[in-house]
């Protein structure tokens, strides 16, 4: 990871491809990386859409080591969907094998003249940059299917499907899991959006000849990892709950505390959720000649996915994440797994976020195109609107905030145009002020204070609470951003919060790999920083306190069973950033 | 003028009327009325289509006189549209008849639960507030035909079209004029669609048994009234381009200067500007037997419109405006009048602002959805689309923002949601300062640089250079402030501008009515006011320096002929609202 690869799609005469020294981006990765150069770089009044706007596309500090877990990659971009700041990231194989390759970041820039679709494939030789008009249109697994003839499988694919091409808000960029399937999405923000509206249809990743990131200090990094994973293995999150039933296990959890949104969020409890459980789910998988158990890139030791097959035990996707479940399911009151499943894998293909998705299709039933329940009708709408790009479709397509204000809905669950995810901040606090104090737009991965509120992961603050959500929340985040730089999946937060030792061994993984010394203060620091550039470019871009709030209904529609509004002040939410 | 009535739409059991003084807006009217009562009253982070969000419909200080040009109405909310403050203002009869019952506003608030629909009779007698859900979905022109046969002609009607009732962001407010046609619309922001959430679908007003309002010195008033008509008849504005053309007779004059915005802002002239002249119109309309010269309300001396009928010589529309004509003229490459008059007609019908719904369509043209230049594929869409509602309609109908987002394109020439009026801000910089400034979104009105940068009334400001445009349009829109809580028309400007005696008929009008010493200073001071409230609103509603900019390819594309960007600095800019 000792340069950077910029690609300049706008140039006369062509995409150009120039290389520089990584500089001042050494030491960092994924989230650090994106969010500082796209801070520093990209006008915050720029059109998300236009040339002014970059993608990076970064792995991880750990990302193509032997370290465990340290697979995502993070992709950073001026949001089309937003107009925030955005840093998404994914699983699967890409940041492992970008990282080998060598490069700290690629970086799209400019915007290409014309109706030609390019592909850049990047490998040991280089980075060629080639016009490919015969994958105009097509969705994500016949695409990758179409790349693997030609490419093979040794490699790993970032595509975008129609959707991307068609620059919809909700688009999101696949990274191929190990058996090549475009699973694993960088789904929030809209970033396949930017990566289309740059006429770039797939990046092909080859570290063919390229070996392992070496660490520093082997033998301290080889212990380290092997503390770090068994910390994993013996939390109850990381060692139990997850490996047996995906983050899905949290259906039955969340519905229990009365924090599952049902039919736009109308309901914090959902009749069919047990229908809908990781259980349940990891039960079919099973029955079906799937797995409830595999990891989205090699060196995942926690294993939180799976796969669906469909009832004559075919391939049919991945195991959908609980936010999709949710989303899919009981936000839009449908019960059915075999529905989620294929809008699951629809999304996939199309290349769409799960989430903005299924809220925007829930928030088309409130709206009335089709009925709560309805899991035929949405796989229609997904099918004959989305796929095809009809003006109903596209608007779907660009989230849930558009189709509500179009489709005339007041009740539109979502922060800085982002939709909300699968928990209600009105009997779960804590999750409410870190949708409406990101920096990326309501996003529960930002600061999980699930793991506090409900899962007493890292303490325990009452969720029905005021108390103590704010300086949650905050700490949450600023941990969360140290994390995403790392390239780790943020599910080791569960043990390195829980389990001091396994939060050095954390520690002394970047230390060993690195020849640092830091500290549980440096990390603090790091998430900081990364925190302080993304909220700088957010305020030059026009936002201020007065977006850090949640709409208006989580303030004045109390939801059963516990009967409670969201009521944390607003001068509480302004202290967040103050630290 | 002397009460306030609130219609309270959401009251247990059915809408309530309260009654109470006009306190501390004694002496207010049109926008300083509105814009005061709603900075002090609505939660700038209320949803606008809420229970949260008011509707105040405000006839001007001397509306309901015997004062020549004082029939604008003023309604005011948080906007849909923009998420700012609005006021929008429209001619037609409703001010006058509004005043002379008495009130200095009308306040619907709060949101009525279930389907039903609302009409509400305002009379000597008081306010009724009565269900007609046979009026459900009716458009302007047969619903006011309907209403007529109820209560009949000697009354003023504001109603909404379904576009209003669908809560398209676009939506207008529709005031009859002195022929009881449905042609006068607070246009802008999407007002129609506050009324609609409130199921407001009608408000009659009728001032059987009223008088005019007695200034507090009749003689003065008389004498003050006579030199202001003289001055307006004396202009070269007022006295003769406009009623002999209308407002259309810009078309050849903004052509001719190279700021026509032809096909969605690729050129700074059209072909085709001949043949939509003020004066080609003008002709036509006279040939067929329909008026070029014609008042929108009673007490008008300028006469800027007038009758425009088809080719079988029957009432088609009133004379559309030169904004109307470019918006669904050149801006769409369509050089036929016929063609744009049926589109007035429908906005008109319908109920759409027509700058909106005019830009709307000619993004999508750049999108892909019908060509440019293609007439028929506009009036297509208009009955097709979005007269019946359907997806895409609704899209259009949420204003040209909102279509370019969902439908790919990048080029979307909006100010806070609202679309650009038929000024290129390149070749004319003052323009583009009130347009990136105003606190209304992008509006020509709120500070008529055009006077200055082109006309050569209050000045002359070369419109091709940056300097003097911030000073300009500072004190175009303070004036402008103030002129629109007259309840005059703002064409007034034209002569108090240039004519110094007409300015101080005009405040020997407001002097001798209200029996005050309003100066020059006065005027400025009632202006700062208006805005300064509704600035402090937008700050609230999260709005900064950073929101008062144009979009990016005014900054980034020069435009043919005079090939300028937009060039007036941030900094600049930033120095509108220091006074």
């Amino acid at each position: 990871m000792e340069k950077i690869a910029r690609i300049d799609m706008g140039a006369q005469g062509g995409p150009r491809v120039t290389f520089e020294p990584v500089g001042e981006y050494a030491g960092l990765g994924g989230r650090a990386t994106t969010s500082i150069m796209i801070a520093k770089e990209v006008n915050p009044l720029a059109h998300a859409l236009g040339a002014e706007n970059k993608l990076v596309i970064a792995p991880g500090m750990l990302s193509g080591s032997a370290g465990a877990m340290t697979g995502r990659l993070s992709v950073g971009c001026k949001s089309p969907l937003t107009g925030t700041i955005k840093e998404s990231n994914a699983g699967g194989q890409a940041a492992q094998v970008l990282a080998r390759i060598g490069y700290a970041a690629i970086v799209l820039e400019g915007k290409p003249e014309g109706d030609d679709l390019y592909k850049i494939i990047v490998s040991a030789e280089g980075i060629k940059v080639e016009v490919d008009n015969s994958l105009k249109l097509m969705d994500n697994y016949p695409l990758v299917e179409k790349l693997r003839a030609q490419y093979g499988d040794k490699v790993a694919y970032m595509t975008i499907g129609s959707a991307g091409e068609r620059m919809l808000y909700a688009a999101s960029i696949a990274c191929t899991d190990p058996e090549l399937r475009p699973t694993r999405h960088c789904g929030r923000g809209g970033v396949g959006a930017v990566m289309g509206s740059k006429k770039v249809k797939a990046i092909i990743l080859d570290d063919a000849g390229m070996k392992m990131r070496p660490p520093k200090y082997p033998d301290k990094f080889r212990d380290a990892n092997r503390k770090f994973v068994e910390g994993l293995r013996k939390h109850p999150v990381t060692g139990e709950g997850l490996p047996a039933y995906g983050t899905n296990v949290l259906t039955n959890v969340i519905n229990e505390a009365g924090g599952y949104p049902t039919r736009n969020f109308r309901s914090g409890t959902f009749e069919g959720a047990a229908k809908l459980s990781g259980e349940a789910q990891a039960e079919l998988e099973i029955k079906r000649g799937g797995t409830a158990t595999h990891g989205c890139h090699r060196g995942c030791v926690i294993q939180c996915s799976g796969i669906y097959n469909d009832k004559n035990g075919n391939y049919l996707t991945k195991q959908p994440e609980y936010e999709t479940v949710w989303a899919h399911g009981g936000h839009c009151g449908i019960d059915d797994l075999d529905v989620v499943a294929e809008l699951d894998f629809l999304d996939d293909n199309i290349g769409l976020d799960t989430i903005d998705m299924g809220v925007a299709i829930g928030v088309a039933m409130d709206a009335g195109i089709i009925k709560f329940g309805d899991g035929e009708g949405a796989i229609r709408l997904m099918k004959e609107e989305v796929a095809k790009g009809t003006p109903l479709g596209r608007l779907l397509g660009c989230g849930a905030e558009i189709t509500g204000k179009v489709l005339g809905v007041e009740k539109v669950p979502v922060v800085k145009g982002q939709a909300l995810p699968a928990y209600d901040p009105r009997p779960i606090q804590g999750i409410g002020v870190t949708y409406a104090t990101t920096t990326m737009g309501a996003d529960h991965t930002a600061g999980y204070a699930i793991a506090t509120n409900i899962l007493k992961s890292g303490g325990d603050v009452d969720p029905l609470k005021v108390e103590g959500q704010v300086e949650l929340s905050r700490n949450l985040q600023i941990a969360t951003a140290a994390i995403d730089s790392t390239g780790m999946c943020l599910f080791i937060a569960f043990a390195i919060l829980d389990q001091p030792e396994t939060f050095q061994a954390f520690l002394d993984m970047l230390n060993a790999f690195y020849g640092t010394e830091l500290t549980g203060d440096s990390v603090v620091e790091l998430g900081k920083k990364v925190l302080s550039a993304e909220r700088d470019f957010n305020a030059r871009a026009g936002f201020t306190k007065y977006h850090d709030r949640l709409p208006r209904f989580f303030y004045t529609d109390p939801i059963a069973p516990h009967n409670q509004v969201f009521s944390v002040s607003d001068e509480e939410m302004d202290q967040l950033y103050n630290w």
